[in-house]
């Protein structure tokens, strides 16, 4: 695995495998890395002939009171995944090389227009989406690759990405890959580190609670409204708080007052001081 | 020469010659061509293998009272002169395909970070620059061009597109091609057809103001306050409205108290009813 620093170095390595005919399949991560994104290198390694993935904690997506300083970052360990994974390129850019003329520039989704980026997660984390589409729009700038892998853990953000890629003609595919779990249901995420051993029995919770929401959604049930508020009250009950639960078009993310065929069920809670996220989604018969 | 009105098919085209190793130069206009614009396309054939224009009335740079709708549109005589000048491609999108999913995605500088896109032009014109930056984006990841050429003209412009080139990792080069001008100095524009005959001869003014200041500094002369404040109140009796002249730092922009060896005089007027530009850059000795 070549590791590479400089972000123009890495551009003209991509383009000169682009311009040799290789298909380049990447993965932009934050590190700290868990089994949920080796299944997304692992998917890029089945249908590319190149691989690369970034590391890169991108502070303009965390809040002043958010975790930033002391998100995980065990670059040894990542490194060694990586080659096990058979990665062929990572890309670490300092803060600096990725903002090379500061942070003013940014991209963004007028609110007035879409409220994409005003809900749920974006709702709790004002200015969140901003930092992740400004940094995806550098990042895949830099990469070029043909496709992107992005967890469908973060779904809220792999529509955002979706409306980037879309919009900025980027040219790229994003492929959407399944949530990776525990065994007791928790959605791999790298902040479950943070969670003391009572507080990762409660996490459980978010993952129980759309379960239950998606078998009697499924069972039939139509009374949307009545399950949410039910389904709210139990899971506010069991962790220390309740940012969402959602019920919501997955292309759009329109909140639904009612079922349909295909829907997507979001959560957010805080464990502990630990903000977690989960969702499911559902195809109706 | 290929004309080319969906973006997709553009960009498979470009990418196809890149991997060629073919250099591409990239010149976007709003078409109502004119001798600037083929200077542009002049200099783009000089340095690169393949010279590609974009003919797109951007909706978004307009303001709501605005020229967007009688914005000249020459299609046949565009295509005619581009054709002479043995242009490659011509990039001629729609609105709805280069706004695929509506224009609530945008491009910004951060005001409270950096008042670039907030002075002179941006003052008069609120949000002309977040829709420069947004078609800009567009336009350079659909063409990916090695170089893209630009009118000096459009001072402010170029500034604010180096910066998206530089922070959006977009690895193009810009270059900056001096405006072009009538025998009696009046800088070459699309909207110079506005004007009526006797508004014509009193456009004179903007260029005149900008040369006599450029000779006052160049003679030597330092207060810098005093020779604007005396040149706006020729400037201002000889148009319509004086929106602003003033002198700047030529990479910052930042407006200057006092000369420096590097520098640009900006102005804009309106003259009958029509805005017109123009700035001179300046090298004392």
């Amino acid at each position: 695995m070549r590791i590479i620093t400089n972000p123009q170095v890495f551009q003209k390595t991509m383009e000169a495998l682009r311009e040799k005919g290789k298909q380049i399949g990447f993965v932009p991560t934050m590190g700290a890395l868990h089994h949920g994104h080796l299944e997304l290198m692992r998917r890029s390694k089945q249908e590319n002939d190149v691989t690369a993935v970034s590391i890169f904690v991108n502070p303009t997506q965390f809040g002043p009171k958010e975790d930033f300083r002391r998100y995980p970052r065990p670059a040894a360990r990542d490194q060694k995944l990586l080659i096990q994974a058979e990665v062929d390129f990572l890309l670490m850019p300092s803060v600096a090389a990725m903002y090379p003329a500061g942070t003013a520039l940014f991209v963004d989704l007028n609110s007035e227009q879409d409220g994409l980026t005003q809900r749920y997660c974006g709702q709790t984390r004002p200015g969140h989406f901003r930092g992740v589409l400004t940094v995806c729009a550098k990042l895949f700038n830099i990469a070029r690759p043909h496709r992107v892998y992005m967890g469908a853990k973060d779904y809220q953000q792999t529509v955002v990405i979706d409306r980037l890629i879309r919009e900025l003609h980027l040219g790229i595919k994003m492929v959407r890959v399944p949530t990776v779990r525990e065994s007791d249901g928790l959605a791999l995420s790298s902040r479950n580190i943070y969670l003391s051993p009572a507080d990762r029995r409660r996490a459980r919770a978010l993952s129980q609670t759309l379960q239950e929401l998606q078998g009697e959604l499924q069972r039939g049930k139509r009374n949307l409204k009545a399950l949410l508020q039910d389904a709210r009250r139990k899971l506010a009950h069991s962790v220390d708080k309740l940012d969402y639960l959602e019920a919501a078009d997955p292309v759009t993310l329109e909140p639904l007052a009612k079922p349909q065929k295909h829907m997507v069920l979001l959560t957010a809670c805080t464990v502990g001081k630990t903000r977690l996220i989960d969702n499911v989604i559902i195809n109706l018969p």
